[in-house]
């Protein structure tokens, strides 16, 4: 059984990566928060995962650099200088680097690419996601990540084609642009829908969460696949072999 | 069988009634365009719609009442004088003034109202619609009659509560707002739902149009329900027996 | 504050309105399991809720009648006999027996009656129900409780008019059917969706539970409505007003 | 501009192709129905298609043969010979052959093969379809044309997977099967939706037709992208670079 070591493992995530880790037959090699050695964690483990800090991840690179130990990274908020450290030791040891560990929306991801890419721009594309009424910004970062994938498919970026809460007197839609909406409301996790409408017809491609350990399971099953590969950088999207 | 005059004829809306009433096993009595009668059309119909301009309005009021024969008003964009004149002429004739004469609208929007009644403050209520890509406005006509029958079934006005097209660092969700999206794409007739959302479950209530035909069918019928009536102002409702 | 006793409080459902009472800020009276005294139960509770087993009924009917304490019934799987006792106890104590006490689920009922009542039958009506792979029977119970209400909305009952798992070569559709389908996979609690289509639109009403806790607080709720009640039977739809 | 020529040019697709050809940007070489010269039409036709009746298939196939001009057929319910024949032809001809010419049915299935196979088998597949009343049979071929791309996706075949009309006491669902599920009513033109429903997430891949013009407008893309092919056997997903 493959053993999985994780920094940060107090946290939510981390506590959440526990459990799934027994559920999906791997064993728990140890975790370190604030006190703990990541160089002796590093040794035992055969795969690393870090959802601590951002400021953790020079100690965290070094350790699973020099016990040759492949590493996912779940902190976000990186630096370009951290992400500079992370391809240097990409060049040693395996590393996934994510904001999203959700298997179901990196799939989605790429279906969402998929189709960008096939349909013209007579297919306008509108992006509508709900969550919980506690989230304080919008549209959610997943939402901005389905929106890439479209834009990347129609050989673009987002940031040229997006429209955000349409309102008002906006005139007739602008062929190519992306809408984003944003629902809020009770305790919804986290639904996503991608819509393609043409004369005549409409595609929708959705994730719909039901349940916050879609991340844990996602990234466990990514250190699973990732403590086999050889060095490299990797992305989510490379687990389901896309 | 009951004959129908139609105010307004060789319009779009005028020329689909014309078509809905031989379906629905009505007759049409006749139709005026610029140039036409309203007094002479008024006296050989059972029930007159008008789907002409405000313009034409006090016209076909004094036509209908002085034949004494039952209105449907269809045009939108009303003064309030002209209002007061629909008011004036009910007192001797039936009059029905609406801006959505599809019977699948009217009933959900009494729906959405007996939920907004029944449900506490703690069911979040957001409002999501789709149309072509060629309307110029947002959000629709339906979502601002749904918004106010919500906020209507909460004891108050929608203007004190919506919250339009959400976007950016906006801040945890104000209880008892009604937040409103519009999405915009290919030849989408309209598409509405009403979510309401509470702590681990959610009540949708959507509104799916196919055809515009709906609007010309409900006219229809909605004029063949008012032929019967004594004097009085009537909603849409009041067809469903709502 | 209002103190619940609970039948039947070792129970997963009996541990969620434990859970649920806290917070909906009311007080626990105490729980009986096998073993405990339901009259002591009865004498230091405002409102008594039964998540026991059928068999228990009879004792906890006594024990509350003795107590004149209000008794909200949630055992499902009663006989005829059983009925009557609850019917009998009704002279003297509030009582509320259902199989259902999402808050949710009771009012999309409510709505689909009034739907039922006021669309004609040329408005097809159709259920679809989703739900988790571990799932045995199929439609699940919520599926049947809003087709009774449809059909009691179009005076009749669900028997005359379901069509289960429609397949093959079924012919056209029969008016005035009500259509049952059932989805099963993952983990989904439980979404149900009434559909009324008639010729160019669609009117769809639906719940969707993300959270099992929606039925304990739901019961909390209800319970706490109840304690205040004179003698009488009452149904969840009296909880909202409805 | 490219000229198309249609067998079967009064049939509904017949005529419904002949109103896209305009719209598209392409001219009509002519058409033929019974007692029009098939020889002739694909001489002076850039581009063929055949929405007449299998018996004419053959007469057809000699006509583009000869005359070396790209043959698109729709026509369904083909003979083992007569697939054999258009094998034939195509060794000479650009031929393409499909049941279904929607360009956005066709992407659909291509985005439903790829997540079968990229998804594990813990990702339980539900297809549901909705169409209008009148449609005899259940599920559509469009359904059943989603579970082959799924069931390919597996590596598999869907007759070994599928489960049509799910009710009663069916037990839990079994691993690996596929849930065919069909909704009738009103006049939905051909709603449909695969689901992937795993622990804590689903994935759901829809196509929603509001228009038949959807078919015809397929039909002549595919056939402007067959004008140009070298000789060969082609499948609707070629059209998109699938």
């Amino acid at each position: 059984m493959t053993a999985i070591g994780i920094y940060g493992s107090s946290g939510r995530m981390g506590r959440a990566i526990t459990e799934q880790i027994a559920i999906e037959g791997a064993t728990l090699a140890g975790g370190t928060d604030a006190g703990g050695d990541p160089a002796v964690l590093a040794r035992v483990a055969d795969v690393l995962v870090d959802f601590s800090t951002p400021s953790a991840l020079g100690a965290h690179l070094a350790a699973a650099r020099a016990a040759r130990t492949p590493l996912l990274i779940g902190t976000t908020g990186l630096t370009q200088s951290q992400h500079a450290a992370i391809d240097d030791a990409a060049a040693e040891i395996a590393i996934l680097q994510t904001g999203n560990t959700s298997l179901g929306v990196t799939l989605l991801a790429q279906l969402v690419r998929e189709a960008a890419t096939r349909l013209g721009t007579d297919w306008d594309i509108e992006i509508v996601e709900s969550h919980h009424r506690h989230k304080v910004d919008a549209p959610s970062g997943t939402a901005i990540l389905l929106g890439e994938a479209a834009a990347a498919g129609r050989g673009t970026i987002l940031s040229e084609l997006r429209v955000d809460g349409r309102a008002g007197l906006t005139g007739a839609r602008t062929e190519g642009t992306i809408g984003l909406s944003s629902l809020r409301g009770g305790s919804v996790i986290g639904d996503h829908t991608v819509v393609f409408a043409s004369e005549g017809e409409r595609i929708e491609l959705s994730h719909l969460a039901q349940d916050r350990s879609i991340f844990a399971k996602g990234a466990v099953r990514a250190a699973l696949w990732l403590a086999d590969r050889p060095a490299g950088r990797y992305r989510m999207g490379d687990v389901l072999g896309l």
